[in-house]
């Protein structure tokens, strides 16, 4: 794949290295479907792409409880104060995929560097990472806080060659989100496109460098 | 509603002076139900906003065929190309709702000036506007094209003022869309939701001016 080697591996979180499934019990718990989940994220990631457009930014945690709170209002679902708070520390407690423990192991025994690249505040990266046991993995842990706008705006990108000291066509950049795949790929990373399932990639016209079905491939292509 | 008198309306185009109900019609008729027709549109905005973000326009016709390609895409649907091109130009003919000829003529009686301000490229709101016989009621027909971003970029939206040289706060800015009434807000104008049904808004936090459930209630407000 690239022609010099790469020396860093950054992850985006949601949907990439952690999955749905707990917090789609927590939702499934309180109002007996899906629906909210899914228009739960998609409100979430508007908000993020609205604000970061309106030069407006609230942190990922107010952002993700603006956004339940909309959906709820289109909804027409009136949640307790504690259901609420319930389904909101469900991000604070998501699982990681099976693979990720081993294939960042995998990663680091060949040498790699580990960096976590994500929306989320450090007030929600820092538990989930401890929760699931894998803070020790990362070298660093990159919030899109430190430039209060959202991806896939290139300032947070050049996060990770900053705080790295590496640049950007010797970072693997890995995520399952079709618009972060969009935005590593235009600010210059090598991208790896996560896609566990058998979803079509929607990268705005560019084709991320190579495509994985589990994280255990990546060691493959490094 | 305004401390200072209301000098010029601003209209935004899509859903909010035009339907989607011819759209629909061809999307019926090629497909079978309206799946498509609700995903291209998220689909659309979701791309306008990216594109937006990533400093990477590209016109909203090409757009909005992007978009088309990749719902297609995602819902494994295979459209010939006259299919395709008969609903891509489907954007050139919507229908303008019921009371919008009457209400714009009405608002020019009593001395307002008239404006457009969308996302849609000239090239799609001149045969549009024609098309649907409205084009002589605007004294400017604005596009983002000509800054090349979108809504709700403020510099979208300050093409108005700069047109019509009345400062935003004389200005009321009528939307139906959500993420446009909250881009609006922020710039400063007056702002008008056009609520036709029932729909819960979502404005990122900040309340319209005003709301009308048909443009022919505006006169009442100006």
């Amino acid at each position: 794949m690239a022609e010099r080697a790469i020396e860093a591996v950054v992850f985006d979180i949601y949907g990439t290295l952690f999955g749905f499934g707990r917090l789609a019990e927590r939702v499934r718990a309180i109002v007996g479907d899906l629906a909210l989940l899914e228009h739960w994220r998609v409100k979430q990631l508007e908000h993020s792409f609205l604000r970061t457009i309106l030069g407006e930014y609230i942190d990922f945690w107010l952002l993700t409880e603006e956004a339940l709170d909309a959906v709820c209002a289109q909804l027409e679902l009136e949640l307790t104060a504690e259901e609420r708070e319930y389904l909101l520390h469900g991000w604070l407690e998501l699982e990681p995929f099976p693979e990720v423990r081993n294939a960042l192991e995998l990663l680091r025994e060949r040498g790699q560097r580990l960096a976590v690249l994500s929306n989320g505040s450090p007030g929600m990266l820092e538990p989930l990472l401890r929760h699931a046991d894998l803070d020790a993995l990362f070298e660093v842990v990159l919030s899109a806080d430190a430039v209060r706008r959202y991806k896939p705006s290139p300032a947070v990108y050049a996060l990770a060659p900053a705080a790295l000291v590496v640049p950007p066509e010797q970072i693997a950049f890995c995520s399952a989100n079709g618009f972060d795949v969009a935005g590593a790929l235009r600010f210059g990373f090598q991208v790896c496109w996560v896609n566990r399932g058998s979803a079509k990639l929607d990268s705005l016209g560019k084709q991320p460098h190579f495509t994985v079905h589990s994280l255990l491939e990546l060691a493959e292509y490094l």
